[in-house]
Parts: C-alpha cells; structure tokens; sequence
C-alpha cells in the first residue's frame, strides 16, 4: 500500500502504535496512560499482547478509551493491552512493516527493557521508533534507573522487613528470601533499605554479579548465626555458584522439560545449607508478586512510568527517532537505541561491599528517593 | 513457696504472667496490647519467647511499658515478646508451675492454636489459665474464627489478585501460588475473594482436607487452560495426594535432615504438571510475608485480636479458668479448654464445592466482613 504525501496535514494526523515487552510491573499501565495523555495525533492503537498483536494486526484504539478508565488503568499492576516476550525472526519484522504501513502507522512506541529495545533497534531503519523503559530488573544502560524497579524494590524492601519482625519473635536459623533478578542484583541490593538498626534482616544479600561458592555462603551464614541466632538471606533467582551453576536449582536449564519453569533456588540454597550446617532453613519466594503487588508500589515510580510515557510522545512530536527515554534524578533525556540494545548493566562495583555479602557506598542514597516513605515500624529487640 | 492468704487485698493485687506459642501473626501484638489495656492487677509479667521464657524466668515487665509503646507495638507483625515451639516435659510444667509461685503469679494467659491450649489444659489444674486464640490456620474449634485469619487471608486474597492481573497481561500457562496451612484449607479458600469475575484468579482451590491425586489435577488444569489458557492454583503449603504423600515435597519429613524445612510443594507440584502436560508452570511462595504482612493485614482482624485480649483479662477478674476466649460473630465468648485442645477444625464440607476444586455455599459470606475494604482493582479483560 502507498501512502500519498499529503505534507503538513499528516504531520499532525500521525497515526502510532504502542506494544509492551517482557513482564509486566507495578506501573506499566502508567507509562501506556502517560503516552495517551501526551498523544495530540491521529489514531493511537495499542498492540494487544506485544509484537503479536501487531504481526496479527490486533490492536485497541486507545483514543476511543475513556480518560476514567485509563485513570483507572494506571494504578493496576499487569498491563491492560497485554505484552509478549515472542522472539522476532527477520520476516516477523518485514510483517510488522506491512502491517504498519497497511494501518498508516508512521510511529511505534515500543516499552520494554534491553532485549524489547533491540528490536526497537531493528525497527528504526524503517520508521519512526521511541522507546520506553521499563523492568523491574533496573539492568537498562544510560538511564539513571528503569519505571517499574522502584516499585518492586519497595516491595522486597517491605517483604524482608516484616519476615524479618516476624523472625525476631520465633526465629528459624536460617531464611531465605528469594529475590527476582536473574543476572544483577539490583532487586536484591534494594533490601538493604529494610535495615534501620545494623542487626535487622537482611543480614546478607548476595549479588549475581559476584560468583558465589557454597562453602563462602556457609561461612557467611554460620557467622551471622553465632551472632544473632537467626540468619536472613536475600538472594536473586538467578544466583550462580562457583562452578557457574545455580546451587543445582531448576533455573531456566535449556536443556530439560522444565525449561523456564520459575526458580526454586533458594529452596535449593535452604537445604544445602542445612546439610552444611545442621542448621534449619527455609525459603520464601514471593514471586510474580514481586513486581504486581500494587499496595506497596512507590509513588515515585508511578510518577515516573507516566512521565517516561509523555516523554516519548513529545520526543515522536519532535522528530525523533531511534531513541529511547532515559530517567535523570530530575526529569527525562533521550539516549540513541544502539546503547542501550541488549547491554545489561550490572550493580557497579562501588555498590557492593568487598566481602560480596552486603551494598557499600552510597547506594541507599540512590535508592531512597526513588522508593519514597517507607513503613518499616521501629525493629524489635524482644522487649 | 507458700503464699499466704491474704484475701481481698491479694484478689485486688493479682499477678500475671501472659505467654505466646506458636508462630506469630500479623495481630498478635495487638492482643498483647489487649491485656495491657485492660490490666487492672498487680505486676503483668511478659514471658520473652513462650514457655522458654517462664522455664528460664526470662520476664519482661509490661506494666512498666508506655502506652505510646504498646500502641505503636500494636500495628507491629511478630511478637514484641517472642514466642516458642517448644514442646513441654511434665517436668516442664512443674518446673513452670514453681516459677509461677516464686514470682508470686496467680494467672497464666496463654495465646495460640490449638497445641498451645493443651498445653493451657495440662496447667489449668493447678492455676488460673486463660487460653487467648491465635493462628492464621484458622483451625481452633468453638470460635467463629481466629485472630489472624483474617489477616493472612487478606494477604494471600491480594496476593492472588495482583499475581492474576500480571498473569492476564503476559499469560504463563500454569502459575501455583503456595498458600500457608498444613492440614486445613481456610487460607486456600480465601482466595476465592480474589475473584470479581467468574475468570478471575484463581482458577482452582485445593483443600488437604481432600486429598488429590495428580491426575485429578492434571485434568482440572487442562479444562481450564482449554478455556482461558492461563490456570492460576491455589494450593496449600500441606497438601497431600491420593497416597498421603506430599507429591515429592519436601515436607516435614521427620525421618530426614530437612525435617521442618518449609514446604516447597508447589514448586514440585509445578514440575509435575509440566512434565504432564508439556506446558510451563511456575510456583511462587509468599511464605512467611502471609502472616506478617502489615500492609495489607485486616484492620478489623486487629481489632478483634486486641478485644480477645481484653477478654482474657475480663474473664480472669470474673474468677474463669481452663478457658479459651472465642470470637463471635459479634463480642466475644468463652469455652472449656477441654473442647479446643489439639482439636484442629477443618473446612466444612458445605464450603468445599463437590469437585473438591473451589470453595461452595455461603463461604464468602463467611469472610468478607472479617478481611474488611479489599483493594482488588477490576478485572482486566485486556482492552
């Protein structure tokens, strides 16, 4: 299909496309409510179910989606227009060019993280293309953070901080909370923030960047237990041993049926450490819960997932293209998509300590605004 | 020690020792609060850690805690005075019993499910007992409910809610979310709250009230999947199949290492079903976060859990012993302890639908008004 130049009046009856990448977080629908409220073109569709819906020509016309319900929308975790972590070969990207064009689509908003902006990437040559942010795993290159990490870090804030009260009150040796992450640490770095006395839980948080062997765990537990007689262990998903294995839990083996099958390593961890040390351990797992659980959401990052929608949008109004928008302590910035595609940034060295067990530096500083007030209660000594 | 008889005076200068067992609820600091408030009588000892704390004499005085403190302690999960699972000799109880004398305490109130009324039983002929309900089972006979019910169901009613709006946004074909109780299926149950639309999460509810064989699951979760392509499974943390085993879990299996090492039975239940039917399940286990998550504990659970306690302390000034407190639908009650101890009540049959895979009858009903205000969001049918 051609599409005739008609110059000046299409320039403002610009028709885009939004799709969502990879999992869902705590403020998704604010980054999609952010681009509806900024959107000032023609037609705004949004995918449904990520790429596919675009390959299958499934789209809603968000401009026909009332303002109370997009209100509404953006403080639900999930995503109202679905997502998709489906793999594009060559031809799925001819498709969606087709598609595009055959929808007189000249913009597509694309919100993800580095794996979603390497086909924003791909895309560009060929059309206008802006890029959201957004992951949980706060791992997006050339962005001071990502909309949806500070939600989730408030939540595993929280979850360790009350599993730790209610460790202090009948304590178990050893707990485990497993953290999502898979390849940094930067979900795991945030329970730091539970501590407001140097004895509360987490007393180790380990980082996937940082190889890490059984018998270094055991002697980090061991010591915290003769200490306080309760051992609280934040540790990622994805935590890898010595070897490069994950400790022998099923965590994304290629190779089997239970490939992608969701982590159990801190199960794994729990009784491998008790073998070690004789010492009772259990694990917690919240999960998917980790980055749905809209009640211990950060404002900040609500906020911010909106304005990174809004932003893109203006950045579309003024021509640019190839480009994803970045969070700066203050406001909104624009980086090229070539570098921030497929690079994964990983906890700075700065930030974790040199024995590996805890963050060092000025993390907590980075953290704190981000999160915004906490409810931590005052920690208990037993009185 | 003698204690001599000193009549009225003595009735007006009373002592107490108030003790915890079990594991802590979100509450269970507001039931503490309970008998502070209403103390009328001489020193009100805190035993630190349960019986531990009455064996070593390891007592905190609460008539010298402020009023500020024990609010602020009354919002708090955990225990602000310990608790124990330690299991009682008769010697144990003797030894307790001189305690008790030398420390000139007349009145024991003791706070738990139902292993913590025996042990209440076994001491009431010697002295005053209060038996104080707690425990997030909910599975104490003769009271309507139990404090901290309401409380971790509120948790696990949000928990499925927001994990069911992330799995419609990016569906995982399989998603079980492990739910606290061991031998009852109450917290299971409350999960059907989560649901405002008959598609809603979750999908299935099991109860260990019924075992279950895999293949009776297997083929619910087929029937689902077929229809929504996405299956959301509540199931306990104590489920057992058709031969009593906990599908391969590792579940306080007293003849191993990992003897109470927490339950990873949906994990295990995870890859069984995926190695039956070849679609990918994922498990997750808030754990712990289910009976000490103040954020989204229930407001009128805390205020039921103080109103026991101050039962307690009613019912001692009016001269009761060997008796547990219960809840009403509305005040409070009381019952022999006799009727409570090591009684474990189960889930109804007429709340447990006929297929065994959802609750039935007026279960809700039941529930709603003690979970209080839910913040489920509505259902997303993706736009």
């Amino acid at each position: 299909m051609v599409v005739p130049d008609l110059g000046p009046l299409l320039a403002e009856m610009r028709n885009a496309v939004i799709a969502h990448g990879g999992g869902p977080t705590a403020v998704l629908n604010a980054s999609l409510a952010g681009v509806c409220a900024e959107w000032k073109g023609g037609r705004l569709l949004g995918a449904r179910f990520g790429v596919r819906g675009v390959l299958a020509e499934d789209f809603v016309d968000l401009t026909a989606i009332t303002e109370a319900q997009m209100w509404e929308a953006a403080r639900m975790p999930g995503s109202v227009i679905g997502s998709s972590r489906h793999p594009l070969t060559d031809d799925d990207i001819q498709t969606m060019l087709c598609v595009f064009r055959a929808h007189d689509v000249d913009t597509f908003f694309y919100t993800g993280g580095n794996g979603t902006m390497e086909t924003a990437l791909r895309i560009a040559p060929y059309m206008q293309v802006i890029g959201i942010p957004k992951t949980i795993d706060n791992d997006l290159a050339e962005t001071d953070h990502t909309p949806g990490y500070p939600s989730a870090a408030r939540f595993f804030i929280h979850a360790v901080r009350y599993i730790g009260l209610d460790n202090v009150a009948l304590p178990s040796p050893i707990c485990i909370v497993e953290v999502l992450g898979r390849n940094t640490g930067w979900l795991a770095a945030a329970t730091a923030l539970s501590r407001t006395h140097p004895d509360d839980a987490p007393h180790l948080i380990y980082f996937p960047e940082r190889r890490l062997s059984l018998d270094r765990i055991a002697v980090d537990v061991e010591r915290v237990y003769r200490k306080l007689g309760r051992v609280i262990i934040a540790v990622c998903e994805g935590q890898l041993d010595d070897q490069g294995q994950p400790f022998g839990a099923d965590v994304d083996r290629p190779d089997s049926v239970v490939h992608r099958l969701a982590s159990n390593l801190g199960h794994t961890l729990a009784i491998a450490l008790t073998r070690r040390l004789g010492l009772r351990a259990r694990a917690e797992k919240p999960g998917l819960l980790g980055r749905s659980c809209a009640a211990l959401a950060s404002e900040v990052d609500r906020e911010e997932a909106f304005a990174a929608g809004r932003a893109a949008v203006q950045a579309a109004e003024q021509g640019a293209s190839g480009k994803m928008v970045t969070l700066l302590r203050e406001g909104t910035g624009l980086v090229d998509l070539q570098r921030v595609a497929r690079i994964e940034r990983p906890v700075p060295d700065e930030w974790i300590s040199n024995d590996g067990n805890d963050v060092a530096g000025d993390f907590r500083d980075f953290l704190a605004p981000l999160v915004g007030p906490l409810e931590l209660m005052p920690s208990v000594e037993i009185w």
